[in-house]
């Protein structure tokens, strides 16, 4: 996970692809224990299932105090090889940590 | 899809499964024209991201003037034939008509 998240780290997002699940959980854990203060969860397509398991999980069995701040959903255009574009749904969940080390 | 909506049908919610997309789409543009000010998509587990899909389809493509009013997320307790129990991820898209008819 550390390495798809170089420049994306310093704004706290978490991008939530077809790793196992508790891979994700591990990296909002461990930056939220590192002081952040929100961490993001980005996923599209089928991932999106796979975020709110994220956050549930995080919630549930491993930080109660976080606080889902905010979830949105969009659209997104993919450009394939070819030029052509698909759509994608996409979802952004918003983790908040109201007690910050 | 609307054999299982007998009673949900009065509260407005649409329960997303595993049938096409469009059906479901179908569903929330029906009861939004027939008067619903709000309909609630309902999803657990991997049917998730397809809520998601029927949400962003709604607004993109048939009616652009409805909002999300409103996005949580839960976790459910399935239990199985031999007692056990299940977590699984559930959400709920609250989409809503600024101008019913």
């Amino acid at each position: 996970m550390a390495e798809e998240m170089t420049e994306e780290e310093v704004g706290n997002v978490v991008y939530v692809g077809n790793k196992p699940v508790m891979n994700y959980v591990l990296a909002v854990v461990t930056q939220m224990n590192g002081g952040a203060e929100v961490v993001s969860l980005k996923a599209r397509g089928r991932a999106i299932s796979r975020a709110v398991d994220v956050a549930e999980i995080v919630r549930n069995r491993f930080m109660p105090n976080v606080e889902i701040e905010d979830i949105n959903i969009s659209t997104e255009e993919i450009v394939g090889n070819d030029g052509t574009t698909t759509n994608v749904s996409a979802i952004e969940i918003r983790l908040k940590n109201p007690n910050p080390k």
